[in-house]
């Protein structure tokens, strides 16, 4: 069957949530009690094959993104699986410049139209039986150029650039491809969550040791003192040897930021995520340059809502780690442009997980990025956490500290279906059960700055 | 009655669209066939009053902004006015730093977010019998700044700064409020539609011409030929003392647009519009560089998604006129912390009217700013349509070329109850009798970039 007579016939989105703020996981001083949630897309096809993919969020505002993706998923259904693969830039524009849609801008649009690109890739590679990076590696560069609008980007990477760097990383494309299968892209882990105490944080250090993890990450942000005590517990605990990392989660303003981060100089630490507000591109560079003699860089890109972000911060040199994330900017077509602009500027890719299923997706990123694009792995970090794994179909494993690379066609994004019904908001068992203080009315944490 | 009594006992949304599409009204290069649309929200409370506000959008969208402001609103339903009244913060946080919400970011969040403090504003200065411009002409200055959220912007504008400038603007603020509610804004219109013909377009310049307007925009961006065509047939209509501007909607790359503006330096335009991407504050100061010596000015606003965007715009001296939109940002908060960055970095408040109502809410910004914060009228304009305004019981008003101040209480965004009736989406007549094409499925305009 040639993927021209795989027809889209309907559409499915699932408001997913999972209570996870019963015990403050994933928690940070902006999401106090966040309920690992997706917006879970399947596209149906006339041959047996689903188009998967989730966009991941923290609770309340699910509802929001499958209520985008529904409205969106109309532009497919009815469409076959080539009149996408046969030139993908085609649905990202249908759907990001619709000429009436595009007002919506960044965040739930562009989140919603990249869960309904993310599973036509998804589609795609499972129709030629391939995990999502393979299909990746396997494209022509010029074909690859061809899926990035390059309208707002041309002054940092010109699609002769992006055609060129991935010219260059073909000779050894094999070899790499042979040896990161073996062994996959290099993981981290957060070991210091805000809630754990030194106890905890050393048992959950010593346990990742033992899997052989060497890079480990701290929340940081709300308390100077207790967070150098607790950065210097960590480091004395992981040795000078290993890599340090903390995260802010965009908690300061810039000034804030460089008090707290001049009182981290001495732990060697290996970068500073997060430190202010996901769009201040005048920060981030402030901060380079306040901190140009520092052994440490500057991360982020989580949050970053658009390539345009992106490429502001690389080009400029204001980040030295370019955190991806899989499910904030429109789907491969977007991520593709910015591994491509950090290649170009040598800026290593070390892309967010975490959440429900964004190690699954970031792991193929890692993959194309170090086998295709950067073309090496020295420097490439990949955020692990092992969180609902057992739940998914096709879990994310780690062997000596890697990534096992991925075999699965697709993402490898299905959940047990058990899971999904389980979870579904708000009439999964799950929540049904509940008291309406978590499911009715939004969800609060009054604190005294909120509660005025 | 004061206002503690007032309670919010329920909360309508009312997904308006108006088929202007049909006539491509207001038509650019990305936004095709806009059909002009509002999602309305009244908070209706127990003292017979009711808290209006509107989200403009065009079209296809509004569904997603309704959805997500009949999701805020729960946070208010409930609470009285004065709760929100003795200080606006508290609700601000509420809903912008929502712990779970936040993830979902600018855009139809922000947007949503906006709404629900947009029409708190309203009830309150109605409760007050004030038009809303005078109710904030009347706050003390650090109850305006505590009104602001201030964890990203004070490297830009502290507290204090804030306090400062609004204090200096005291003496002389009755006189400045006399004049101005004699003498409303200065206006300012668009006259140069793309689709319209050069007679058209002189006709256009002579009504506005005799209503008193010296100032006229005119949209470019697809064809450099023509545009320069244009600008001149403009320029020579209007002659050597009156103002023109170019308004590009964001179409160009930054080597595009530097050589489309190359061509523009012979005419003596006032500002050049939205050259490039809403987000892309390095591609504003590279423009700004380059045509440093031009005596034209970059002009930009109305969709930037932040006050962090706001920020950096102004700080770095990128843009040279500060378009604030009504809509766009979360409310007044957030607009009245962009007024007082842009005064103080002397960079004159030129709002962004047009679409559905925003002139009825932007001419209350301009108000204050004139009165209270810049405290001056010189070079300050204000975008004027007359679009529909024969649906609102409170239309806008322009004579001599300058906005007549509001004087009903709030913001004057009551449309007539049969005008509603009609332009409910999808069941009101005006919709439901239409081609499935216009109201099923997304309407889509196809044209060969995006039919692939």
């Amino acid at each position: 069957m040639t993927s021209k007579s795989i027809k889209i016939i309907s559409a499915e989105v699932v408001d997913l949530r999972v209570p996870t703020s019963d015990h403050l996981l994933g928690s940070d001083p902006f999401h106090k009690q966040p309920d690992y949630s997706s917006a879970v897309l399947y596209l149906e096809t006339d041959a047996g094959l689903s188009g998967t993919s989730v966009v991941f969020t923290v609770g309340a505002g699910t509802d929001w993104i499958c209520h985008g993706i529904r409205d969106l998923a109309q532009l497919v259904v009815g469409t076959t699986l080539d009149d996408f693969s046969s030139a993908p830039i085609g649905l990202y524009r249908r759907l990001v410049d619709h000429h009436q849609l595009r007002w919506l801008h960044d965040g739930v649009f562009r989140m919603a139209a990249g869960a309904v690109l993310n599973a036509m890739w998804d589609l795609w590679a499972k129709s030629v039986g391939k995990p999502l990076w393979k299909l990746l590696v396997d494209l022509d560069p010029e074909f690859i150029a061809d899926c990035i609008d390059w309208r707002n980007i041309s002054d940092a990477l010109t699609r002769d650039e992006a055609i060129g760097i991935l010219r260059e990383r073909g000779p050894g494309i094999e070899q790499r491809e042979r040896e990161l299968t073996q062994r996959g892209p290099k993981a981290y882990c957060t070991a210091g969550w805000l809630g754990l105490s030194d106890a905890e944080i050393l048992a959950t250090i010593r346990k990742l040791q033992g899997q052989g993890f060497d890079s480990f990450k701290l929340k940081v942000g709300l308390d100077s003192e207790q967070d150098v005590e607790r950065i210097r517990f960590m480091r004395e605990a992981i040795g000078p040897a290993c890599n340090l990392m903390v995260d802010a989660n965009q908690y300061w303003g810039i000034e804030e930021a460089k008090c707290h981060i001049e009182r981290y100089t001495p732990f060697g630490l290996k970068w500073i995520e997060e430190p202010i507000a996901r769009d201040d591109v005048l920060g981030y560079i402030e901060l380079a340059e306040t901190f140009a003699s520092a052994d440490f860089g500057f991360a982020c890109g989580e949050h970053a809502a658009s390539p345009v972000i992106f490429k502001q911060l690389l080009k400029s040199g204001a980040i030295q780690y370019c955190q991806i994330d899989a499910v904030r900017v429109a789907g491969v077509n977007d991520v593709m442009a910015i591994i491509l602009m950090a290649a170009k500027f040598g800026v290593p890719v070390c892309p967010h997980g975490g959440g429900i299923a964004l190690c699954n997706m970031i792991q193929h990123y890692g993959m194309w990025d170090q086998i295709a694009v950067s073309g090496q792995s020295s420097t490439q970090l990949i955020e692990y956490i092992d969180f609902l794994q057992d739940e998914l179909e096709h879990p994310v494993r780690v062997r000596d500290g890697c990534y096992e690379a991925p075999t699965a066609a697709g993402w490898g994004l299905e959940f047990r279906p058990e899971f999904i019904e389980l979870h579904r908001f708000p009439e999964g068992n799950v929540w049904s059960s509940r008291e309406p203080a978590r499911t009715g009315a939004l969800f609060e944490v009054l604190n005294e700055s909120q509660a005025r």
